[in-house]
């Protein structure tokens, strides 16, 4: 049994949902853990981590719209001195996960077919993001 | 220190919570692992993992209730090709679990009395279900 | 390649976020596991985990906020019996997280500079809450 650690820095373009899935599922296969535990931790709280549909990209325009429409930008916040998107992304990082636990077997995630790994920035702007993989197994 | 995998298929039957904690629970003592972790994870975009009430069934009602309403089927979503219940069962996934973890002690996992493990089908229609469990300890 | 696994008691003071990130902090130091994986896990259905922002406390009310408005205590609920504040509750927690995880590098959580670890009360009145820290790694 052993673990292997990483931090992946990420560049993000603004609110959208960035695929990670190849650039973990390459770390896993450089780490030749056969079966394990692979946790991804965000280290941010204005930008998250989700699991979802790997084929049609109208699915994420479709999240895009339900999260912007569902946290709008113009409340009353109280916090408000970063801009109109920073609470608004720190409630949309509430919502959905900081972390992500995947196994692997065979050497792979278990991701099912039609499911991919996204880091959503939820800033209007692009961020550098550090994403922390942590991997344990034999 | 060691490892149990295996994937557990299951059946649902439309929109609801399915509980699947004695079945959980029975891999874990099998298992005979005292002190560890599991791990559960679903491969899928349109179903999710919830851990929640186990006393009185009103609460699943309810959460059905409420997140039907939340994520209505009849909005103007772009990705409609499968049907109108398909795009709100990606947002209801976003919006809940895809992977859940529970330590394991004295051979047996810590869920509070009134937790229960459920597997939460968002499609119209009953689909076989795959979840990975994922155990680690001694 | 170890474990470590306790349960804090925190009693809390009605609908809030309670940070415990030193707490936590602490029993990772008294480990002295250096690299590894913290897993947190609360023993409710009616509170749940949060990792957000721990600097301007403002964006903790504005999150409470959003949420009392997103889960109205008023509206027809089935389940009503243990009072008008319960079944938002579960709401909240199923839109929250039950368990968290943070891995864990020289001998620290990989907490980003933002990042703080919060129990979120969901009741109206204060609560005894049992969270399970579980620790593995060397």
């Amino acid at each position: 049994m052993r673990q292997h650690q990483q931090v992946l820095k990420l560049q993000t373009t603004g609110k959208s949902l960035c695929r990670v899935t190849q650039k973990i599922q390459a770390i896993v296969a450089e780490s030749q853990i056969q079966t394990g535990l692979c946790t991804l931790f965000l280290r941010h709280t204005s930008a998250s981590l989700l699991i979802q549909e790997n084929a049609d990209p109208d699915v994420l325009k479709d999240l895009e719209n339900f999260f912007a429409k569902l946290v709008p930008e113009w409340e009353n916040y109280i916090h408000s001195t970063e801009g109109p998107d920073d609470m608004p992304a720190h409630i949309r990082t509430a919502l959905t996960k900081t972390s992500e636990q995947i196994p692997i077997a065979n050497g792979r995630l278990v991701l099912g077919i039609w499911q991919g790994i996204y880091l959503w920035e939820h800033r209007q702007h692009g961020q550098t993001r550090e994403l922390v993989i942590h991997l344990i197994g034999g």
